[in-house]
């Protein structure tokens, strides 16, 4: 196919292009951020730029004045490539991506936040699925040499389209837009009669999202999602191999507005709050993306689907849909099961038309996130009793079988994510994740990646926590030792504190402490948890013992020891052969819901089966939560495998 | 539920509306057109007002400053009701359709067309419909009172309006957008549960299209088009009672642009052309939309659905879709199947989420007028062999019953359209329509309406070169007598010429007169459709007295005489009793499509199943052709029964 040469002003980026491209597409392959929030379709005249020379073809519009007609305007997404072009980007038609960033830091320094999406290690022990879903992700491309019309083949382009699409997949219900027929005659016959369809999942149907000249069948990929109150993760998937190429993690930037979904909720009724919270994880999802692609080198233009798991008030900002009924009574959501959009709806920039969905939900305080941990253990298929504990600031129990499913909620916080505790910090390289103490004074680290550490992550305070106790360092109670004499045990402005690091072997600049304020908040964080699920148990007239698969997920990283979560009571005293941690389930799922619509289904079967047990309204939780208000419990006989209990 | 008055400025227009009513709808039930391409997705900022005073709720969007913003501007189609308003509509954001109409009308003077859209009377004696298709219209609407969730029912807002409307109908397959799904919360509650959903059909799919507060469920209006080459076709229809409001004709404004298909497809390559086509029929579907909501006191915004019936060409350039492949060998159109869209997105300006859909084709020279012709007539479920010819610009003629279809098209002219002719005019009022000649003095005239005669319809000219052929003042070769004296025949600029109206019996101050010129045209009009049938006929080694039914089709009004047609040879010399006239048996197909799903199901398996004959490549057609340039025919033994002949 003849390609093209197309140099954009004044970035001065020169790319490669086929003949019949558009121009918008173009673009973003150049790694040009270019605004459309219509997905290309030529209605909202965001993308305009200047073509100053070259031959190229054009829809008239009326987002474009005769006058800016003649200077060279054209809207980006009605233009297709004829020619070797120069294109100049107008300052308004980009997406300023330094000053969003530059805005964004600012207001995360208040809140002493770091913005950074960073790399984070996959749990080493991950999930071996239970059920094989069938390869058919959110989007695909199959590549076509279509047989060219006859006196003999007189079907019409869009028919022989279908035709020809039908006899390389099974697709009973297919449908496209107007923009991709108006291109359709041109299209076909500049390439040759040889294109790429990318095809989407919209729910029931499948869609023709777009059709490319020539074969770009091996680029198509997409990103699944975690959308947690505190923590923002995503995975980048080569939708093609299945392979997941990279994870990259963040702070939620919401956390600015507010540390759990009620406080967000409240904020999201105040004068343009929903719009920022909106744009808050609007611009995670984009920094991720843009860090992923980077990293692996793969174009903008190229990612075609975004699959996101997230709580169910996550999902309704990251929609814009007010969430503000989720906590008035009856508290019902706007949708558990919402429909699958152009990702440009909701200002994500990916492939201008590419493909948003939302894994389903349960309910108001059972979101998709816990439908994809599911999906991804395979708790639903178990044959005996399991239980799955996704441990997040609102932390989810889940409990069943193949026969049952039903489900609470633990308001436990953020502590175990680093949040809302002094040196905390999300389990990337430089946070302690393994500590071992011999004495008060010999204490040794491991951090994520082997750097010099810069935090504590959940798993590093488990570990500290259980040996403080071990070592009588912390008492029942949770409180640091007075007599013990350590040169890491002071007191600071804060009340007592145990030092895990000294500032001179640390990549902060600063010691890095474990303060009894931490430890308060922890202790709740486990008691609300552990509470949760024994209330739960007993709710169903069943005991700990009757469970026979304990899967554990959250976002530790590589590690988590079992151990020590029992030793501090956060997981029960049980044999420990029955636990299995299996890292951020919800990212997991995500990405298997994102490879296979198979996996979709299965959600939304899981999301329709599921009982939710409202806890709060339970009588003896709160009895069950301060008893739990201890290391390991009040009631020690829960916990007799501990040792000095 | 609450009502509010909206006043709109500076038109002084005063409406009621319910709480949480959307904006742009209000300002179309006032009869205030705003712009609005996107379909009120938020996405083309065309619907810009400025709100002076009064309580309302809308969505921040980058299509309005921060500057804009101060002083009131909002989005109409963002923007619900929340009290009192008084509301600016800058002229910027309005159609301005008296601009259009003096445009128009100065192009179309140039042309001497008279371009108001006009009543038309519908066929005396319509088709009784073979089949009875299920009443299933492309939008349909359900009031529905929802349940208030209570803590015993919590589903989503979502899922409880999926819920009732199932509970309702059978809906398999149901999607939404995000638009709908944004406002749903406040508007469910805000109507205090009460709401009417309207749900449109998008080929195998169900969307629902909008939520409306209230009881707005019997307001619900469709206008099905036949979009001829020469003259465009609308009725109004009340989609839940069936019943055919009112029907208005008018010229193809595209006819500026060259007289038939071919003409405007080479028109269509040059620079704007395509823009032009395009705009010049969908401002005939607006202006009879406009005229006859106007004339049956409907809403604009109460109107949902749009079906078209147009041939091929004109599909493509009612979607604005390039139809320049069309003519370029080997002739396939883009698609004859163009899937159902937002009628915004085409420019046609009803409920701004309103949908349009198109009868499917069967291939570039048959289009989806025929389909809904066959769909009309029955004619694909009849046992004996039938034909069906739809006496168009292209007369085309189907053949077939419930075994077997198979048609062909041949370029009859728009003569028998009462254009290309000196005195031609559409059957409207003041159109002569029959015509009995006692002796070459002495001329019976009926006009359509009983009005004085303004010109000659296409059965008025039928009727006259029947009545003159037999009184001899016209001979077989179509030449006006010589010999014969009377006031009435005498010669012109453009030859001799016979007159059937003297200036002071007519309405346009002018003699009505039939001259030779167009007594050629009309000779090659029907020549053209009678060899295409007997061609036809042939190639299938069938014979015109096989023929057990002959259905014709076309823009006639309320009269043909068969016996007239037969006489002049436009027609085989059949038993009279095998002939009916069916009217626009387009424009009613059309209808029924836009009723019955069902029915488009009908069109479809038709155009699946009909064969197309090209006739230009049949040996013999040409000779069958030139035959037929005699009144009525050269072989009279063709035509036995014709008196005198």
């Amino acid at each position: 196919m003849e390609k093209f040469k197309i140099l954009f002003k004044p970035d001065n980026v020169e790319v490669e292009a086929d003949r019949g491209e558009v121009l918008l597409s173009t673009a973003i392959k150049a790694g040009i951020y270019i605004n459309s929030s219509c997905g290309g379709d030529g209605v909202c005249g965001r993308c305009k730029v200047i073509i100053d020379k070259g031959k190229f073809r054009t829809e008239p519009t009326g987002r474009i004045t005769q006058d800016e007609r003649k200077k060279g305007y054209a809207l980006a997404c009605l233009t297709t490539i004829e020619g070797d072009l120069t294109v100049r980007v107008p300052a308004g038609s980009r997406l300023d991506i330094k000053k969003i960033k530059e805005e964004d830091a600012k207001l995360l320094r208040l809140k002493g936040i770091y913005s950074q999406a960073e790399d984070t290690p996959e749990a080493a022990e991950e999930i071996s699925l239970k059920e094989v879903f069938a390869h058919s992700p959110l989007a695909t491309k199959i590549y076509l040499e279509l047989p060219p019309p006859t006196l003999d083949d007189k079907v019409s382009d869009l028919e022989r389209l279908y035709r020809e699409i039908r006899k390389a997949k099974d697709v009973p219900i297919m449908q496209t837009g107007l923009t991709n027929i108006k291109r359709l005659g041109a299209l076909l016959r500049q390439s040759d009669w040889k294109v790429t369809v990318l095809l989407g999942k919209r729910n029931e149907t499948t869609e023709i999202v777009s059709i490319e000249p020539g074969d770009t069948s091996t680029k198509n990929y997409g990103v699944a999602f975690d959308i947690g109150t505190t923590t923002v993760a995503g995975q980048l998937v080569n939708l093609n191999t299945k392979e997941a190429l990279g994870t990259k993690v963040t702070h939620n930037r919401q956390v600015v507005f507010g540390d759990d979904v009620i406080t967000r909720i409240v904020y999201a009724t105040e004068e343009d709050g929903l719009e920022k919270l909106h744009h808050a994880v609007i611009d995670n999802i984009n920094e991720i993306i843009r860090e992923l692609i980077t990293a692996h080198k793969v174009n903008l233009s190229d990612v075609n689907g975004i699959m996101c798991a997230g709580n169910t008030t996550m999902v309704h900002l990251l929609l814009r849909v007010d969430p503000k009924f989720i906590r008035m009574e009856p508290y019902v959501p706007t949708a558990n099961f919402v429909p699958t959009i152009r990702a440009s709806e909701a200002g994500i920039k990916i492939n201008p038309r590419g493909l948003l969905a939302c894994v389903p939900g349960v309910s108001t305080y059972v979101g998709g996130d816990v439908t994809a941990g599911i999906v991804a253990s395979g708790l639903d298929e178990a044959e005996d009793l399991t239980v799955l504990i996704d441990i997040g600031t609102n932390g989810e129990i889940v409990l069943g079988s193949r026969e049952w499913l039903i489900c609470a909620a633990a308001s436990a916080g953020p502590a175990f994510e680093g949040s809302g505790v002094s040196c905390g910090m999300r389990a990337t390289n430089g946070a302690i994740q393994r500590v071992s103490i011999a004495d008060p004074q010999t204490v040794k680290l491991e951090t994520i990646g082997g750097a010099p550490p810069r935090g504590i992550c959940g798993s590093g305070y488990i570990d500290a926590l259980a040996e403080l106790f071990l070592h009588k360092i912390l008492d029942r109670d949770g409180r640091i030792s007075r007599s013990i004499k350590s040169s890491r045990i002071r007191s600071s402005e804060a009340g007592l504190e145990f030092v895990l690091a000294f500032k001179d072997e640390t990549a902060i600049d600063a010691d890095i402490v474990i303060q009894e304020q931490d430890i308060e908040n922890l202790k709740r964080s486990k008691a609300s948890i552990y509470s949760a699920a024994s209330t739960l148990l007993r709710k169903l007239n069943l005991d700990f013992k009757d469970v026979k698969r304990f899967y554990i997920a959250g976002g530790f990283g590589t590690y988590l020891d079992i151990e020590k979560a029992v030793t501090i009571g956060l997981l029960p005293d049980l044999d420990r052969s029955v636990f299995k941690f299996i890292g951020n389930s919800s990212l997991v799922g995500s990405r298997e819901i994102l490879l296979s619509y198979d996996a979709f289904l299965k959600a939304e079967e899981i999301a329709k089966k599921m009982t939710y047990m409202e806890l709060s309204v339970e009588p003896g939780y709160m009895d069950e939560y301060i008893q739990a208000l201890f290391f390991p419990h009040t009631d020690m006989s829960r916990f007799a495998s501990i040792r000095g209990a």
